[in-house]
């Protein structure tokens, strides 16, 4: 157990659009959307996808999907796995630099505490969220030690916040992965 | 850009007694606290290392030490590293399970507010800390937005905690670093 190696499932790169600007949140959280659908449609983890956006070119740089329950690894969610190939693409921890442009991590759902701190360390300037922490409760999902203060956290320090964006087309994701008897794997 | 590798430092395996059992919190912390600074020693990283024990046989399962620097991913402190590879070497997501033990999470500093929602999705049962968040904010790191309402939300989900195990060793740690000019990489 000297290594351990984080893929996204093959079809997220034909899902994403790489060459095509998104100059909007809307825009941007389809994108999030349809890789929270297609990661349920395809059997390849929960009703959760990222999308991290160069805020000046508008072309996504990194997305991610949650893999919790195919690599066996309650860190990997979707959030957390396109911050982490965000961060492999430009080869370095913090995305915040004066050589480089602002960027923004657009999520089907609100953050955890885990991914909410991931947000912070990664030097992202914006989040926009689809569905709310109240819609994954809803169907099970625990979000964790999440304050309206942790909010107001990020905020202070730089990180522009926008939530409730096409929430209507992520909360549907995830009732549909909890009808479809999706597994719900708090700790 | 397909695939994310997460090594540890070959130095690790070396330092941790993997067959020795520990049975108090002070024997785990010294081995947290061993990990943070051989990791600064080695020049391999931050000033932070985590182990995740198996509270049956007081074993080691997993370690971990801050790679954020030399992994370029703001994702990897060492708490977030020791319970991926514990999750990893006993290929589950969660570590709460019926057939299995309790397993605790020792860690040299208090954990910042992505280790502690990692926390609670690892299944993890315990959590020792060592070096206090105050410890770590006098130096110059930021831990985010924990605070007293997201320990008690640990609590109430069966995680027990407890805070300044070795303290005195630990901080010394984070001043050490911060003399020899280590780089405090928040966000």
């Amino acid at each position: 157990m000297t290594e351990i190696r984080i893929a996204l499932p093959d079809w997220v790169a034909a899902v994403v659009p790489w060459s095509q600007p998104c100059s909007t949140a809307e825009a941007r959280m389809d994108v999030a959307v349809t890789l929270a659908r297609e990661n349920v449609a395809h059997g390849t983890g929960g009703p959760f996808g990222a999308v991290v956006y160069d805020l000046a070119s508008g072309r996504p740089v990194a997305a991610g999907v949650n893999l919790v329950e195919q690599a066996r690894n309650a860190v990997l969610h979707a959030e957390v796995v396109a911050l982490m190939f965000a961060q492999s693409a430009l080869d370095r921890y913090s995305l915040h630099a004066p050589e480089l442009p602002p960027h923004v991590l657009t999520t089907s759902c609100e953050p955890c505490a885990m991914c909410l701190g991931a947000v912070l360390w990664s030097g992202i300037q914006a989040l926009e969220c689809g569905a709310t922490r109240d819609d994954a409760l809803r169907i099970g999902f625990d979000e964790g030690p999440v304050f309206p203060a942790s909010y107001d956290y990020l905020e202070a320090r730089g990180v522009q916040v926008r939530r409730g964006v096409r929430r209507a087309e992520a909360a549907a994701i995830l009732k549909t992965y909890r009808r479809s008897g999706g597994i719900i794997y708090n700790g």
